[in-house]
């Protein structure tokens, strides 16, 4: 007998991890990053507020956080004009997924998500044993229509869409969205992803009944609010869904300091307006930037801009290798065909001129091959 | 067919939670508590360095915390002189153990762990559908003998035991530990819950080899080092074990500035040696406080004193009761025979006197009626 003795679906699992961080970039590169712009992270950072919220709180961090999450989650309904009952918050919208997929999802459930969109669920969907689907993008797009029409084939439990999407940085009016739920098949739950909906145009987030059993929103002090090491995450739902989570969730697992940090953020709006300003100016510096490379940026409706670059995922891997080895960090999708991106974050003015000196070296490097 | 489906697990699961926030309390009782001393956090709070590094770190919150925890589990490995593979860091105890019982039970797997021990690990076999074996207590410590005979019996995967003991104070000596460690049964893991051993007499932490595959060992940055609301946590194992975490953990779930805090906090052991010295203090008063009136103080090895009330569990409700309502926050055992006790954590100036001002009133209340 062999110890420990894991369960037959922990010994399954492999040892690979969704994203390999920054840090352990540059440790094996032997330098920091001159721009991080790879992880959707907001160089903008988060308000002062919060940030003041949060030092103030570093004083107390002897306490526990509030297990209940009583005043944010408080402050969240009032701002979304929905109940407390409506809101759970979570370490993060990962971990909000993990517990999600731990509710629904047992061995051999179907779970069906585009190929190519956010690897953490499908880690968490691996994680409790799912049976994951892959729909192809439709024209850099996620697709509602056939990602709700494969859930009905497959009798799907959960069905993930992320909007706008990442990595491509496109998006759906939130009304087509609400329109193709009504193809999501009975005893289907659709996990609509918003992380990056505070940047998108007006009209994008879902106009979904709070209470409406068919969907659960999740949103994120990670991106636009600048707060990603905090990790503060909250899900929007039917009160049935959102109480069972407490039957899963860490209870005491949010950190106290961040708790107070998300409320003051939430509070600022005049900070998130000037940050939604700087995204869209960043973006479009991007795209131009993309442009006068003879590359094709993707709109996008995020915190990052997905470039074309015109081949292969092995031309766009040249380019993102070349990129980080000049002190650029940068990502790129996982699947083909979004894989001949590169997937840039928005950056303040020295990321942006980082930036826009290292691509035409990584182009040329790249082309010489 | 309803929506959601649930596991059959999940719909299986209590709403119940492991422990009420004193936040929920206070909300209820309308009032702030005077003296916070019912979760055996740490009032003295965590070193000043590690206020400084997290108020420093507030500035970069806009990026995630390294997934890999690099320097924090390199300094744990230098400072335990251990390798960084034995180390896994995560959100709190609460957290790794999470993952721990999420790796090894499964449904109607056998786990054994004592009758009022933390209810949390209880909360995360149920939760993963562990069949839970409760041991009594013998003479108010946990009794590895007999864990490890009922372990044997059951065929158990995991065995839980607190040395220092949570509720009680009580402890072995670790050495006595690793010698009961010779009747685990093959294929059964002991996760050795330390969390309170940096205020114990030395000698208490367990002498087991890092790579004894027999043994997980949990340490915090919660208690001693008075950084509850920060969850950090750390496991120290075999590296197969250890390395397992990295298939089902949040990877970016750690707090940016938790992290660096927790390094800062290490750093420090002056100031650790000046909180063990506060808590030994603050023991001695509260013993001293409840012996003067009538009671009789647990040896502790922690940073709490469990008082016996001399009467049955209802008694000792009682007396916490009205001690809540005099705006002092403590616990108390959930089980019996130990609930005839009240667990009063550690307290700075304030906390004691308030303490001494209503126990006196508490008894005589309870005994009025």
């Amino acid at each position: 007998m062999t110890v420990p003795r894991y369960t037959p679906l922990a010994q399954s699992l492999p040892a690979t991890v969704p994203f390999v961080g920054p840090e352990t970039q540059e440790r094996q590169r032997g330098a920091p990053f001159i721009a991080r712009i790879g992880a959707n992270e907001s160089v903008f950072g988060p308000s002062p507020r919060a940030i003041e919220a949060m030092q103030r709180a570093a004083g107390e961090i002897w306490m526990y956080g509030d297990p209940e999450n009583y005043e944010l989650r408080h402050a969240l309904a009032a701002y979304h004009g929905v109940a407390p009952e409506n809101i759970v918050v979570g370490e993060g919208i990962d971990g909000l997924l993990g517990y999600l997929v731990r509710l629904l999802v047992g061995h051999g459930d179907a779970v069906v998500t585009s190929d190519g969109a956010y690897p953490t669920f499908n880690y968490h969907v691996a994680g409790f044993g799912g049976d994951l689907h892959k729909i192809p993008y439709r024209d850099d797009h996620e697709d509602p229509e056939a990602l709700f029409a494969k859930a009905a084939e497959v009798n799907a439990k959960l069905v993930y869409l992320a909007n706008p999407d990442n990595p491509m940085g496109t998006w759906h009016s939130g009304a087509d969205i609400v329109a193709a739920m009504e193809a999501l098949p009975e005893g289907c739950v659709l996990v609509l992803d918003e992380a990056y909906v505070e940047c998108a145009p007006e009209g994008t987030a879902a106009p979904v009944a709070a209470d409406d059993p068919r969907v659960i929103r999740m949103r994120t002090f990670s991106k636009v609010y600048g707060m990603a090491g905090a990790r503060v995450g909250y899900a929007i739902g039917a009160p049935g869904l959102i109480s069972a989570f407490n039957k899963v969730r860490n209870h005491f697992g949010m950190n106290r300091a961040a708790q107070a940090g998300a409320l003051a953020a939430l509070e600022d709006s005049d900070w998130l307006a000037q940050v939604q300003d700087q995204i869209a100016e960043a973006r479009d510096r991007i795209a131009r930037i993309a442009r006068s490379n003879g590359l094709e940026p993707l709109p996008s409706a995020t915190n990052f801009v997905a470039i074309d670059c015109g081949h292969d995922g092995v031309f766009a891997k040249a380019v993102l290798d070349s990129l980080v080895e000049q002190g650029v960090f940068v990502r790129m999708p996982f699947a083909a065909p979004q894989n001949r991106c590169i997937r840039v974050s928005c950056g303040g003015e020295a990321e942006i001129v980082a930036f826009e000196a290292a691509l035409p070296k990584a182009l040329a490097s790249t082309r010489a091959v």
